[in-house]
């Protein structure tokens, strides 16, 4: 018979920017979501669960930080039909989903979704392309109350998973705001070059349109305020900007009053709403307003404006302070299919990071309008909000706080003196496991005590259980505490294991209410 | 300016055998997801959540009823790297990450998984490429109480989630009693073709091999036997047979003699596991067997014996007896890694299937012991069991036996008859919500009292509040059971509808306490 070619032996590793959630990990998250899940319930959001794998048209191109439209998500051609990709986000699969029910689906359809999306990135140190997202929506509603609902939810979301009120700031905007503060530079400058166009405007328009592309050259920039600052950004909005690594980045070309009026409205949050909202309208020019308003004339920023009033009127009616909910004209968010509010929430708590330096913790969650998402496949305009918790930073905000992330105990493990006796050992297990404690047998090779011993350490056990023939014989069992006994467990030979005064020994009949009253000390302790 | 070309809407759909999972469906297979977490949690089994995407060589080519090696999955290259894939089951990405982690994690190891597992399969009606898995496995222990355990797991897993004992029965077969059955052919026939090759030779080989195609398409015939029954499996494993749609399948090409042969075996289960093992034995010749357990030399066949005699043992010991385990040499599995024990969960209940026909409902989970998986990576041998749970499959039994899917109630609406007294219509919202009543405030536009009422409906709701003027000038709002008023909710007037005999009047501090009255007493009744 030929040899055969032996193939090289694949290699144990996910693809790169890929991981895996092990035990703990996996139980602390899942305890997350539910809670999350609960309050999102609690509000009538119903569960939607979409397809992973979407067609690429259906999910459009609205990555931010992505240069080439192409790029940023996974996707591949099916045989020469067509292109298939894994979502981005959880937004993209609802506006398709809707579009495709809405005869259905109650309106307006208030949903709440979870689970992973994927993203096409170069992987780096604590970048993945594979994260979890947990959103709620309301599609088919054009009230602001939709708008204040959200932040509200969100507000009491993260006081339920354990961030207490004080630790963090849900910061809303308004793009429209923002709409307004770029044509006030049009009219103010008398430039010839074309308005930047909104996002709305451009929904029909290929990507690589230039004017769609500057506002989101922008937005993307403004968004950077919190990590450059206001210099950073005037210097990106205008000639350019070298980053700490010496590279240059490119500027937007706006000339400097531009910018300048741009940094001035991120910096516009007064005292108060009232004041804010003030500050707000006279960087737009109060008597150009009140003209259009006299007029009767649309203006972006004057329905921005009306837009943000609204919504704090409904949050302060509810209880919904500015030390938990605020207007901050900082806010952008870098998505470019928002349309109205923007919404952000903030830790303000400090962290230490990997150099050792105090920071604040950040943004976990970011949401807004987004009315033309469903246009896109209907035609007909569907107004529609929503918010997205970035899962795995909540996660390690609440282990940076200590709310998650306390000792877990492990299975009480039975173990395997006489390997003919495993039934024996079983039915021990069997009975453990019916009075709901969590137990398991030693499958490995009972051979080398240590083994087990070293195995019931690995796994945190709370108690093990030893029944050899002496004790068989005499009907006894033995009960060891491993809490107590942790640090001298890894070196004790059997005989020293039983003399350690964490040890019991107690009838075979007492075996579930000895091993009871263990796990209670610990848990309680 | 030029005229910009529209792009055509993208067609709001997911591609095709892709689908979206609603509300309820959401939150039933969750509970049945949660309950099964449980069960394995109580056993040992520690959470695992491994990336969706793998590296193609990672996964390895082990899919069923995939005619050519590379169908079956979805899989893209990275820029001239790696090819990348969605995961097809749970198993291949387990065997991953325990070579990956081997040094870190206990052994055995006990892990349990669920989620959704992509097969870039043919779609057709009832067929769908993305479905849910729920795995628990161990691995690192060649004991046979390993098998035994996630049998004995697997029936109180069926009965928990609501599958009364009587309604399923797990079966369980190994596989090395095949290959005894396959060389007993070889010795009978003094063929001079070679012998078919068992998975575990053909690890290092080529999927082309013709040898271990021929193994495979022995075990994927005789997996069909539920479905074709002797006769079939009989005309498969020689010359073919024409399928119900007159199409010919072409047959293995075994001789007729060779073929009965299977067929014995696959019939040979007797009143008790006892017998069933002494046909099993007789099969392969009981004296060609003692001569060689007098030689000492190994054969698989007498090894499988002893195996199946040892989880007969095991569970009998542990009171699983053969009215829910029971060995029975007919159950195969269709994946071609499995190396000893194989088990498969039936539920023996009869369903009306979509042609009107009763029928048993069939398999909802499988599994055995795949000893080489992980050595793929290793080069040296893990061995390893596990069962996976078809979740879709499960819970469509459980919905079949009325276990889930009763009629959930859903959130309370606060109608809106003043739409500049949102604030108050939210206050009540938030009173209710925070007693633990899910509730929410109609967001459509409320001009439309029907809509609002017809909107309740769609969500299934309990109870509609409503608050006009002149309740709100009296401190009074209506209460209205919606349940109770369901019928002539569609077209009423809201004069007919205050008259019905399901509302009342309560003063707005009573809110709170009548709604929770008659949601308790829908709920109870």
């Amino acid at each position: 018979m030929a040899k055969v070619k032996k193939q090289p032996r694949p290699k144990a590793l996910p693809p790169k920017g890929f991981r895996d959630y092990f035990g703990v990990d996996v139980a602390e998250r899942k305890e997350m979501l539910d809670a999350i899940a609960a309050v999102y319930h609690r509000y009538g959001f119903e569960g939607l669960e979409s397809s992973a794998v979407e067609t690429v048209e259906a999910l459009g191109k609205f990555l931010p930080d992505v240069d080439r439209p192409n790029e940023g998500v996974f996707a591949w051609q099916e045989d020469e039909k067509d292109w298939l990709a894994l979502r981005y986000d959880l937004t993209a699969p609802l506006a398709r989903v809707y579009a495709q029910y809405r005869n259905d689906l109650p309106t307006p359809y208030r949903r709440f979704a979870m689970g992973p999306v994927w993203r096409n990135e170069k992987p780096g140190p604590g970048r993945f392309r594979q994260f979890y997202q947990c959103d709620a929506d309301t599609v088919g509603s054009a009230s602001m109350a939709a708008d204040a609902e959200i932040c509200a939810m969100l507000a009491d979301t993260l006081e339920t998973v354990g961030i207490p009120r004080g630790d963090y700031i849900i910061r809303v905007n308004n793009r429209k705001v923002l709409n307004g503060i770029l044509d006030g530079l049009m009219v103010d400058d008398e430039k010839t070059r074309s308005l930047p166009r909104t996002f709305k405007d451009s929904l029909d328009l290929p990507l690589s349109d230039r004017e769609f592309v500057e506002t989101e050259a922008i937005l993307r920039t403004i968004d950077k305020f919190d990590k450059v600052g206001a210099d950073g950004v005037f210097e990106l909005l205008t000639k350019g900007r070298k980053d700490q690594s010496g590279a240059f980045i490119e500027g937007v070309g706006l000339s400097e009053k531009d910018a300048s009026r741009v940094i001035q409205f991120m910096e516009s949050r007064g005292r108060d709403n009232a004041e804010t909202l003030t500050n707000l309208r006279e960087l737009m020019g109060s008597s150009y307003l009140d003209a259009h308003e006299e007029q009767g004339v649309y203006h972006a920023g004057i329905e921005g404006l009306r837009e943000l009033q609204d919504i704090a009127d409904l949050l302060a009616a509810q209880g919904y302070g500015p030390d938990r909910i605020v207007i901050d004209p900082s806010v952008v968010r870098g998505l470019g299919y928002y349309t109205g509010p923007v919404y952000e929430a903030e830790l303000t708590f400090e962290i230490t990071n990997e150099k050792g330096r105090k920071q604040q913790f950040g943004s976990v969650a970011g949401g807004g309008r987004y009315d033309d998402l469903v246009k896109r496949f209907t035609g007909q305009s569907v107004p529609a909000t929503g918010v997205s918790i970035g899962v795995d930073r909540l996660l390690a905000a609440l282990r940076a706080k200590g709310r998650v992330g306390g000792k877990s105990l492990g299975p009480v493990v039975v173990t395997v003196m006489d390997r003919d006796r495993m039934a024996d050992y079983q039915t021990m297990v069997a009975d453990l496991r019916n009075a709901g404690i969590r137990t398991e047998v030693y499958l490995g090779n009972p051979k080398n005590f240590g083994n087990q011993l070293k195995y019931a350490d690995k796994r945190n056990s709370p108690v093990a259980v030893i029944e050899g023939g002496d004790e068989y014989a005499r009907g006894m069992v033995q009960i060891k505490d491993l809490i107590l006994g942790a640090k001298i467990a890894e070196n004790a030979t059997l005989e020293e294991w039983k003399s350690l005064p964490s040890q019991y020994e107690v009838p075979r009949g007492d075996l579930v209410a000895k091993v009871r009253e263990i796990i209670a000390l610990h848990e309680a302790g």
